[in-house]
């Protein structure tokens, strides 16, 4: 099953996206469960799953896609996690490289994505996104699987010149982290770790690996995650780059407006956003 | 004017401290602002005021204080931002390091900290915490200060064998940041640097400093911080703790159940904590 969050007509939702358009779950499950969030928070998969064969009453293109979880409790974002991208950046710490992401850092399929203001260096990065669908604290990693709800495709946005080895100030930009453009959920993806996982900017491949080359697997990183946080339903671990990002390529190459970055995984989806130059002051400081 | 979050028995409410009692916001506000961050968000500080002459309703004894903003937005910590702390931990990057906080990491003043389970150098850190009134987006640091509701004090908990250069192991641990006792409006701090700040173990005073030290002052963080993603109403900036932390001292000094940590910032309050062992499976997993 594939769900999505989205606006549709002003009003927002979120939906089971099948083939032929998407069946509106918040029309039919909305007093109960306000978003897709509530939904996994209250282990509901099993009625949205009830609900998905009835007739779509949307169309998939008239949607504006969310974030797939547009609130998150919790986002936590894996660095340096496939082999290539660590040889990249002589990363050689055995310990998960985590930094957190805000939620207004997100942005959904299709939306803009906005190329910060005051970087030069505004990278691209294909990931894994895992959506947790049971609370937990202390996961044993044995069983940390049965705590996923579903995978989605992520392209974390990097104002590298921001960066660090601290990493919040070139990640937290907004609307430069691209999620969606749907969760499928983890009972259609029995291993994480047998997807390719591509990006493209503008058409041309820039990152082609395999889930396969995660240094620290899913499990691990909830094992490990959840032994100093809990984690609960609607968090999203983003599990890491493969190699070849912007960045380390001689010459560089960064995203500018008008370009378009795709990643896809392989059984899960595929997103694509164009980039444009954020605006000035989106938010009007109130006095 | 001193304002607190607080639980009186069984009900969550947050009030006005003064010296002979506590003025029960939550009672005379609450249908219209559930909390203090919904009282700031509203821009209400100057209704609080109006009752700040009421006479007390509740003993502060009685009180179970939450940290001051117990549900933040956005919690950001600055790392490295006192000169002798720079040197300790030898840190020339002029850009303000940054790490985030999750909320469920905090705890009130006079409520336990947990030492985490799995760590063997949980070590202290006073510093200087400003809450955010008036939401915004690229501030200038000469606006800045007007974007401040308030101070409290801090103890960053740090658990310094999960650290690593991206903190978000060593800093997310469950009842590990102490906040408050309360916060201080900012009409009465004119200069947030010129404040003596001073943190004691069992007595035993480990950090003496003035937060003039500071590297990037309050105004510049703000600034900064603003400059990649939006500040709201009950968001925390954690500016910073002085040298003498317990991980750069010959022999090192790690806090352990039964002591006592409190951090002290002039004008401002006396914030106190006792260690005790994090328990096993607090949130208990849910299958």
């Amino acid at each position: 099953m594939k769900l999505a969050s989205f606006v549709h007509q002003g009003k927002r939702s979120y939906g089971i996206v099948r083939d032929n358009g998407v069946i509106d779950l918040g029309r039919r499950l909305g007093d109960r469960y306000a978003d897709l969030k509530s939904l996994l928070a209250a282990n509901a998969l099993s009625e949205a799953q009830q609900l998905s064969q009835e007739v779509p009453d949307l169309r998939f293109n008239d949607l504006e896609l969310l974030p797939v979880i547009d609130n998150p409790g919790k986002i936590l974002c894996v660095g340096m996690n496939y082999a290539e991208k660590r040889k990249e950046f002589d990363q050689h710490n055995p310990a998960p490289t985590l930094f957190v992401r805000f939620a207004d850092s997100q942005t959904g399929h299709n939306a803009p994505v906005l190329k910060p203001r005051h970087s030069s260096e505004f990278d691209y990065e294909g990931e894994l996104a895992v959506i947790i669908g049971q609370s937990g604290e202390d996961i044993a990693r044995e069983d940390a699987l049965n705590h996923v709800a579903g995978y989605s495709c992520y392209m974390d946005g990097s104002a590298r010149d921001w960066q660090h080895t601290w990493f919040t100030a070139g990640k937290n930009w907004r609307q430069t982290g691209a999620f969606g453009p749907w969760m499928t959920t983890a009972d259609e993806i029995p291993d994480p770790h047998r997807l390719a996982i591509r990006t493209w900017l503008n058409g041309r491949m820039v990152q082609d690996d395999n889930t396969a080359s995660m240094i620290h697997k899913v499990a691990e990183l909830i094992e490990y995650i959840s032994t100093f946080t809990s984690l609960h339903a609607g968090d999203v671990i983003i599990t890491g780059s493969p190699g070849g990002v912007g960045k380390k390529r001689n010459p560089p190459l960064f995203m500018q407006a008008g370009d378009r970055i795709e990643v896809e995984i392989e059984n899960i989806g595929h997103l694509s956003n164009v980039i444009i130059d954020a605006p000035a002051h989106a938010l009007t400081a109130t006095h």
